[in-house]
């Protein structure tokens, strides 16, 4: 038997089934287009059923949809459980959550060619309607999973054509049981590309995920005066757009002042928005994200300072509305660890980073300790055709996930 | 004969002039829509052709469907011109330009009751289209009196269902003779609600022009990159919405550092404008106003200044394109004088003030001297339904014109 230190996946074969699975839903634009529950993701999913199969998988399915892969450990007791999921965005990419499942298989694979068995059992995942593009929210089937949705929720989700998730399900053939749901795994582990830039502004392949960050949407009105744009002298104006300036530049300062914050106001509109009148009226969108709960509320907290005193400078009213909170979610630190421990074996450079935006992760760290694995994304493009992550980052960062299993499983 | 210097218009009966023609194409608001060359313009006409005539004024009509009414002076020779125009906004006030045709026609009504006559003759005019809401541009039979517009230019305008200027006007019978367009006249003056808040915010009831501010529109475009809110930290973005709130409120310190310009952004669209996207783009428009010439390219130029820094900043590429400019029109100095006396005259405290908003002076400027009188807004609101001055405040502004007006004619 190959010892164990030296056994790593074959690049070659991962990237083939990244290709294999890209054809299905492909995009005139080089991506893809995999929403879930269609007839494209059906023929996703038994591809990806034939490679588990093949992986000497014991493949079942959940009553949400949810793949589930097992292989055997020396012990009984809870799995060791590791996946992604295979739907995408509308003209997605090709990288995103398949890296994850096909990463899983080839880690499962690659255990197969070697011989090598865990003492704990292992569980590779795909989870149903990740990407919430078609049945909001995102998430839908990991949170039922984790108790965040019930079953009778889930069911009801609908698409734009008024389709049911349950139905849709169905339908597709992967309406699966109750009882064949993941039990409360011993850990949970995810292989995702990045969807940022921050491994490659670092010069990284690999990076390890310590967290996703905590999310809080709020909407600011801003009600000014609208006036004629020529006869009106500067001083007796309330320009709804330019107190929103400066709210804007207020709200970059704050994330900018706070380390490791990022704030955005992705969406702005005002009104009558017509060349010669002043505005008297903008909505604007706010998101902060932190890590730290307690930061998050002094983000907040500062946004609500800062609108008092841009109210006070420009006889603008401001409204601020938090209608969305979603906390932030740290990752066990022996799930951490061990992939830390997995990627310092492969002697790659790593760094640790926290996520900015949800996987199925984020939930699973409510059942179990969970932990990630991320790929860098080219550009740090995501969620478009154009993302790409470099075949050998995927492999190295499948051989991670292939160390952290051993790691958390144990080798019999 | 009463002394000149007695002589005062009647309040009363000019404030019911202006409600009769307000009750034509009356708005539920409590406004009035009355687009040019309208079956609503029509019976404004009438009505005010039939105002006309009573005073004695012999009405005729150019080929503009600008209306004159004339009355014979002492001596031949160039006319004092002044009036102003009954068409409207959609929803628009029910004074605006009206104070200015009715406001001259009380003038004219009082001059025959007091038994006055000039020296030279007097012609009061209502100007077609000042609007250019219905047919683009604004001021278009002015302009075209002034020769900015031949009148076949003028007569190709089409409203948004594509009926012609030429044949509205012969459809509603306005259609006059080229040979009966205003002469070049010894001077202009024109009565206007002020449609703004200075002299609200002074306490003034009626104002002196001193001219028609310079107005230049510039289209900016910022290309940032859109990304996802959550995984870009923020000194690896480049935000479009970001930089534009530097370039507004660089833009608003443009103006207030400038004395008496303003600056205006008054359309702003972000793309994609969702709440978890870092905005790519962003197109706005910037609108300048100057009554110098010179300062007006001062603000362009350090627009250009600031638009460089902030894309040094910001890494967001912008780009400016000056698509329009009116220049500045400063009043004829005589007629400016004449209205200032004609207020001192009548003990009215006044202030001098430009127009931030075009008028049809601007154009009469092109050919004779030419002034204007503006009349209180209350809170300065203009092409609205809830546009009100008080009519103490019109009287006084008529009698202003009516003592400008023989000071530019001269008693006989």
């Amino acid at each position: 038997m190959t010892s164990v230190v030296d056994v790593t996946v074959d690049g070659e074969r991962l990237h083939a089934s990244l290709e294999r699975l890209a054809a299905i839903g492909a995009t005139p634009g080089g991506g893809v287009t995999r929403l879930a529950l269609t007839d494209e993701d059906k023929a996703g999913r038994d591809l990806v059923r034939s490679w588990m199969e093949e992986a000497e998988l014991a493949v079942r399915v959940d009553d949400f949809g949810n793949m589930i892969g097992r292989r055997a450990g020396t012990e009984e007791g809870p799995a060791v459980l590791f996946g992604s999921h295979c739907d995408t965005v509308r003209r997605g990419g090709r990288y995103d959550g398949a890296v994850g499942v096909l990463g899983a298989i080839e880690v499962v694979r690659t255990l197969g060619e070697q011989g090598i068995t865990t003492r704990r059992p292992l569980e590779v995942v795909n989870w149903t309607n990740e990407e919430g593009v078609r049945f909001e929210p995102a998430m839908l089937a990991s949170g039922g999973v984790a108790g965040r949705f019930d079953q009778e929720y889930v069911y009801s989700r609908t698409d734009r054509d008024g389709r049911r998730f349950g139905d849709e399900l169905r339908r597709i053939g992967y309406l699966g049981r109750e009882e064949d749901r993941p039990r409360p795994p011993a850990a949970y582990l995810e292989l995702h590309v990045e969807q940022g830039p921050v491994l490659e502004d670092a010069g990284l392949p690999v990076g390890v995920v310590e967290g996703i960050v905590g999310i809080t949407w709020i909407e600011a009105m801003l009600e000014g005066r609208a006036d004629h744009a020529g006869p009106s002298p500067m001083r007796l104006r309330r320009d709804a757009l330019a107190a929103a300036a400066r709210l804007i530049t207020g709200i970059e300062r704050l994330a900018n002042d706070t380390d490791g914050a990022v704030a955005t106001v992705g969406r702005l509109n005002a009104e009558p928005n017509v060349i010669n009148t002043i505005p008297g009226r903008v909505v604007m969108s706010v998101d902060f994200r932190h890590a730290d709960p307690e930061r998050l509320e002094i983000l907040v907290a500062g946004l609500e300072k800062l609108a008092m005193s841009v109210q006070l400078a420009t006889d603008v009213e401001i409204r601020l509305d938090r209608f969305w909170t979603s906390e932030p979610t740290p990752f066990d630190p022996g799930v951490v660890g061990a992939v830390q421990a997995a990627c310092e074996e492969l002697a790659l450079p790593v760094r640790r980073l926290w996520s900015g935006a949800g996987h199925d992760a984020k939930y699973l760290q409510d059942v179990c300790p969970a932990g990630m694995i991320f790929v860098r994304s080219e550009g740090g493009l995501s969620h478009s055709e154009e993302e790409y992550s470099a075949p050998a980052d995927i492999e190295a960062g499948a051989n991670a996930l292939l160390r952290a299993v051993l790691r958390l499983a144990g080798v019999a």
